[in-house]
């Protein structure tokens, strides 16, 4: 683990609101595309976003240890290659040229080329994504899931204690925050018939869910430990994991989810690093089932942060359906790589572990729809006479992620989706 | 559908052995390491590999619509994204050049620069493999385990005659022939036991498969109708899907195969083409059920494939333990790639889809090691007191591919495997 970076007083000579994601303590990464087209790694900073791209060319990160500009690219996969020092050298850095009494930056003429209003900018996706796993590492989601689809039986399997269980997912339909989804078509099987239909899904549903960029790779055939797995991790995004529940309850045995997952998943654009993270850790959930000694932690830990998903129905006002938190994830993400690789499975630079879906404790804090609304036989209500079990055509969702502490907000801003009909 | 490129003259200027895979009918792609660290696209004649990177500097490639060298390349990615018209060109051309007539190449005084003999190469896994999906298409396969596993219930389960199953694998695991698997480690539960234990598989198998490699991308939401999809595939490679038995009993409910799976597949390092496969088109088995119409072909078909897979224990000749044909599989190509598209799947150029094993109608052709030995009731016997329920360290698996029809032999070369001790 990198030395944590504590809370630094927030004093920039950019003005940020109390209430943005993006103040001095967080500096996440992001791609944009500027308005003549180029690309370029960012990093948010308020209302603004720093041109990662164009601070290398003019000098000012002489002591980066690479011959090539890894800014200038559609990508934040060059980057994270550098490795920790880099990422360490390049946040420490933006610190000093942001501080106040640093005038390197702020004094610059054509400043307004290097610092941009985010709102004159595309966004990525943040991440050339070579592998995509999605976990199901909540006990309240899993235990929702079991008692709705096994009512007799146990509601959690015998495995889900002992292992944190995970399956790989489709890397390519992984797209950034405010690219629309259509509702996607696929075999159904109808109540009581032994015969599937084809067509659009009718019970679409969103998964709130947070996912880790991996930082470090390792070979084929070599494990991360538990104890260093975070020392793999680049940052965090948030991450919606859309389901279609029709179509998944008929085709997931025995191999698990397929097309009912890989028409899409969302992810935020900004990656918030490990370093920004590192004040609001916080302690994990118990495990009061003893794991294998590969799974055991000497500084088990997770991290405080504050979940929120949104449903806005065309021309209503956007309506808050899910409060949750990182923080209630039964198994870590040094759980969940250390049990990725325990086989030898090598991991890459730039591949995406989602953590499943972020149930609480409480009915107001489950991540999906199938367990806010039990299986359809709750709808929410959205406005007078308008309710909703599953999600509708011309549906917006929105989910936000941020950690706050000592007045300070460290966010992740948000992933923004609106649902098409099936083409 | 391309037209189909039917049997040509055997007439090069190059010697090739009857029973070489690598005839002038064939024309595999892969990539090799030369002598002197260079890479290159490689197409195989014979025992030799033409340098395809060398032929184009040389400008043997004139209509070649591209203005980098596209084989100049540590994978096939860049000439596959060159579409069709170019493969076909290509094709066309190296069958003009390698004619006995044909003196354009065979004349050069530095031809051993151009042709090199296949034993001077280091041969590379031959694509970029983004997105690694894996089918379950065998219904002999699919009905062994349902038997195997569910003794006093449906040996298939419903959605198996409606739908190609399927499920995403791990693409970063993909090795080619001749890289050496260390046997995993991993959870499994004791019979009869409660809590798993942690520790080398004890019940490695390999998987008899063939994959597709995907050779026209299709957009996020859109799919590719059944009747179009044989044009999206480029070629085909014989793969060996790995798998731990013991570790999959225990991980795969309710999400699919993990860790079972992800520690190693291996490809063979040559792509026969679907041009050079035409000839060897033949009907695909009859299906039974009705399917839903995105998966009716107008005109089935698939490809008579002999498949075979010896094992070599330490010291002791190889012993064919499986005899298999690609022409068993229930579902086509075809039908599997128009049923992964079909909710909006994006397919990228250098996907892999392999077939799930190839199980035919009798013992001796079933595809893995858990059919053949029934579980480990049936050992296999490899010589006198040396009998194999699963893999050992130590044992090399190999498999091969081809096809035969009117003397002339289209093979696939072979996937060559040792199974190296738990690390």
């Amino acid at each position: 683990m990198s030395t944590p970076v504590f809370l630094v007083p927030e004093t920039s000579w950019i003005a940020v609101s109390p209430d943005s994601d993006f103040s001095l303590n967080n500096l996440p990464y992001g791609v944009a595309r500027f308005p003549k087209g180029e690309f370029s790694v960012v990093v948010a900073i308020g209302d603004y976003a720093l041109n990662l791209s164009r601070l290398y060319k003019r000098g000012y990160f002489p002591e980066l240890n690479t011959e090539k500009n890894p800014f200038r690219k559609s990508s934040l996969n060059a980057f994270i290659r550098l490795g920790r020092p880099s990422w360490t050298y390049v946040r420490r850095r933006l610190l000093e040229l942001l501080d106040l009494k640093n005038t390197e930056l702020q004094k610059r003429k054509d400043l307004s080329k290097i610092l941009v209003p985010q709102s004159l900018l595309t966004f990525l996706l943040p991440v050339e994504i070579s592998n995509y796993t999605d976990f199901y590492s909540s006990l309240e989601h899993a235990s929702n899931v079991g008692k709705m689809f096994r009512p007799d039986g146990d509601a959690m399997l015998p495995n889900w204690k002992h292992i944190p269980v995970g399956y790989h997912g489709r890397a390519s339909s992984v797209v950034v925050s405010g690219y629309p989804i259509h509702r996607p078509k696929g075999q159904t099987l109808p109540e009581g018939s032994e015969v599937p239909v084809f067509g659009p899904s009718r019970l679409l549903d969103f998964e709130l869910e947070m996912a880790f960029i991996v930082g470090k790779s390792n070979a084929l055939g070599e494990s991360v430990p538990v104890d260093k797995a975070e020392d793999h991790l680049f940052g965090m995004t948030i991450f919606n994991d859309w389901s279609a529940r029709d179509i998944q309850k008929w085709e997931y045995v025995p191999l698990g989810p397929f097309l009912a997952k890989n028409f899409a998943s969302s992810m935020s654009p900004w990656v918030v690093t490990m370093d920004a993270l590192q004040p609001f850790r916080t302690e994990a959930p118990v495990q009061d089932v003893e794991v294998l000694p590969y799974l055991r932690e000497k500084n088990r830990g997770t991290y405080d942060i504050k979940l929120q998903v949104d449903i806005q129905a065309a021309e209503l006002p956007a309506v808050t359906v899910c409060r949750s938190n990182f923080k209630y994830l039964y198994w870590t993400m040094a759980q969940q790589l250390a049990h990725h690789t325990v086989g030898g499975c090598n991991m890459q630079v730039g591949d995406v572990c989602a953590s499943g879906t972020i149930s609480g404790p409480s009915p107001d804090s489950y991540g999906s729809m199938l367990e806010l609304s039990w299986k359809g036989s709750k709808p929410l209500m959205l406005a007078e006479g308008v309710e909703r079990r599953f999600l509708q055509d011309g549906d917006v969702v929105e989910m936000r992620a941020y950690c706050e502490k000592e007045g300070i907000r460290v966010g992740f801003g948000a992933v923004r989706t609106e649902i098409l009909p099936s083409k």
